[in-house]
């Protein structure tokens, strides 16, 4: 069944754009459910789109269709594609965006076949005029339909965490949630590496000239207005201060330097 | 029927989880609609939630399910619970969101049935892997089915207006809303008792150095630039400055004194 | 079929208030579909919310009902309406909101018959108690059964550009989209008319200080950091910084004046 459709974005709350991607969804297709990922990704931040991306994919059921339009280069050569996988659809610009997806794509097609579009197609707007009304035929059309076969499905670098010979972890701080908690890229996987190196050694974290003790298991472990560090819902390791908000109060920026150092000394 | 689940949280706009709570009710419950209140109730303010809830529940259908999420306390010891009134189901931490109910509960369950949850629970987004399962499988299950009973809900003091000898009221400010108008905790209620004590003189209400003196019936009745008092439409009296903003223009802050005090002549 | 509502309002989302417009309208009618436009008109900008209108309207099925609640005279003696066109339903307080329809409007009432509105009506809250019920209501019920024709529809001026005896255009800014791209009332149409009239010069656009020496197709046509200007997705002349915010980079504001200018030579 191919009945739900996500919407990720970064056209925000106050312009009637992503109603009017619903209506051209309901027009073609009444009966789908459409739910809102988020229309706040921070404008043209690609890399957050696909961030964005690899932490819902897995909660959807399977046949979901997943729209994402952070498109920087909307109107210029860059292509419209649908993406495959054994569990998804994914709709939006070949630009990176699709970087991180549930697992390696079954297949990628290019969008070209203008049926599936709105009858004008603007240089502005292919939310409305492309993404929209060819998420709502992919419901029930196949996806060899809609265009020749993508061979070029751009991907980005997202920053990956170090390990370095001692077990010691080098990561970046690479984003912040609504309440101002600071993701890193290090993931809880490599965490359980480095301590199976270091023989589970006493662990800090570094970030600027903060230190933090030990690794929380919930927020309010750690003390009010000491920074704790947890590893968060979706296994990247955050740092955040209970009922407070990190990035603001000590001035956090993305792509700051946190490491992981395991002690001399258990 | 019980097909509609309300979310209230302090999530915001900005990030997935939003709409991964309705990935995770959709797998479960492909037929159910879903309903957002807000997810900007402020970070962790578990009065604001309670008072929320209490300002909508009964625009909702017999039956419905209002999952609230304002969790500081999310992965410690604090209980999840359900709670079940004689016309909603209630879905949510024990930690006093849900301290003013449309009614007295009839019965209310800790959650402690796995069954019912997501096959891993994280200890930093229990919206995911409770709250949301929980919602959408009580749409058709028993409330017994989730755990043995609560029998210590949680709730938390709201700060009540007293009406002195005379008849005067003292309250204070318990919040904003969106257009900056200020919300007090007198009610309706308790300025017609004092009405009724006071023989009806004339009102006036104080706000710091500032004298209101006599309640609108509609906003647009106060004179542009100047405050005005108002029964609101959850009735609770609201201060307001027509076309204006009150909290931003008078510097009001949350907990100020109010009130209203019955002249000695008509 | 009329079984989708739209809701544009000035309401935000940090209060319940479209939640409960929501839960009124699935206590009446449980199976129309509802969605937000948006709910960030800025407080009390009746001229916004008409121009909101006029975008989004053609992207819907035949039959919808827009519900529009930008109100700053609720509950005063303003008229509560519904309008018919040849293709849609629009119902909200008449006060210019609905000066941009699809066409011509075909009928409007008055709403004056209770039965259709909440037990309670409010003096500051028509989308729940008057609005949302109406709408709920007329997915299946005669427009006529709402109350009696109303003659005097209110529309408000909206700012027209001029074009001048050589074929200059004189508009202005009327607003701003989620990027801070600046949004003028010069239509395509207009620069196609002054475009035959000037025999195609090649064209500049004046926007205080600044020169624009030609229009773009796409954004990222423009270079990084200097502005462009473009016909964006709903017709409309549009200055745009590639990957900047134009509004706050400029210090634009809504009124500044902007001008198309012909050049002599070619």
């Amino acid at each position: 069944m191919r009945d739900i459709i996500t919407l990720t974005t970064d056209f925000g709350y106050s312009d009637p754009n992503v109603g009017i991607m619903k209506g051209v969804i309901f027009s073609i297709r009444p009966d789908v459910r459409i739910i809102d990922i988020t229309h706040q990704i921070p404008p043209q931040d690609i890399m957050r789109a696909a961030l964005c991306v690899s932490s819902f994919h897995e909660f959807f059921p399977q046949g979901a269709i997943h729209v994402v339009v952070v498109d920087p280069g909307v109107g210029s050569n860059r292509e419209a594609v649908i993406v495959q996988t054994k569990r998804h659809f994914y709709v939006g610009p070949n630009n990176g965006v699709f970087s991180l997806l549930d697992s390696e794509p079954v297949k990628a097609v290019k969008i070209d076949n203008m049926d599936y579009c709105l009858p004008t197609v603007s240089a502005t707007f292919h939310g409305r005029d492309i993404f929209a009304p060819v998420a709502a035929h992919l419901t029930h059309t196949s996806i060899d339909e809609f265009g020749p076969e993508e061979r070029d499905l751009v991907t980005i670098d997202i920053p990956r965490p170090v390990m370095e010979a001692n077990g010691n972890i080098a990561g970046e701080i690479i984003g912040f949630d609504h309440f101002g908690n600071a993701t890193t890229n290090i993931t809880a996987e490599i965490i359980r590496k480095a301590e199976a190196v270091t023989e589970h050694k006493k662990v800090e974290v570094h970030l600027g000239e903060h230190r933090i003790s030990s690794l929380s298991y919930y927020y309010q472990s750690a003390h009010d207005g000491k920074p704790g560090a947890i590893i968060n819902s979706f296994n990247f390791l955050e740092i955040f201060i209970p009922n407070g908000n990190v990035e603001k109060e000590f001035n956090i920026l993305k792509g700051n330097a946190v490491r992981i150092v395991f002690g001399q000394t258990d």
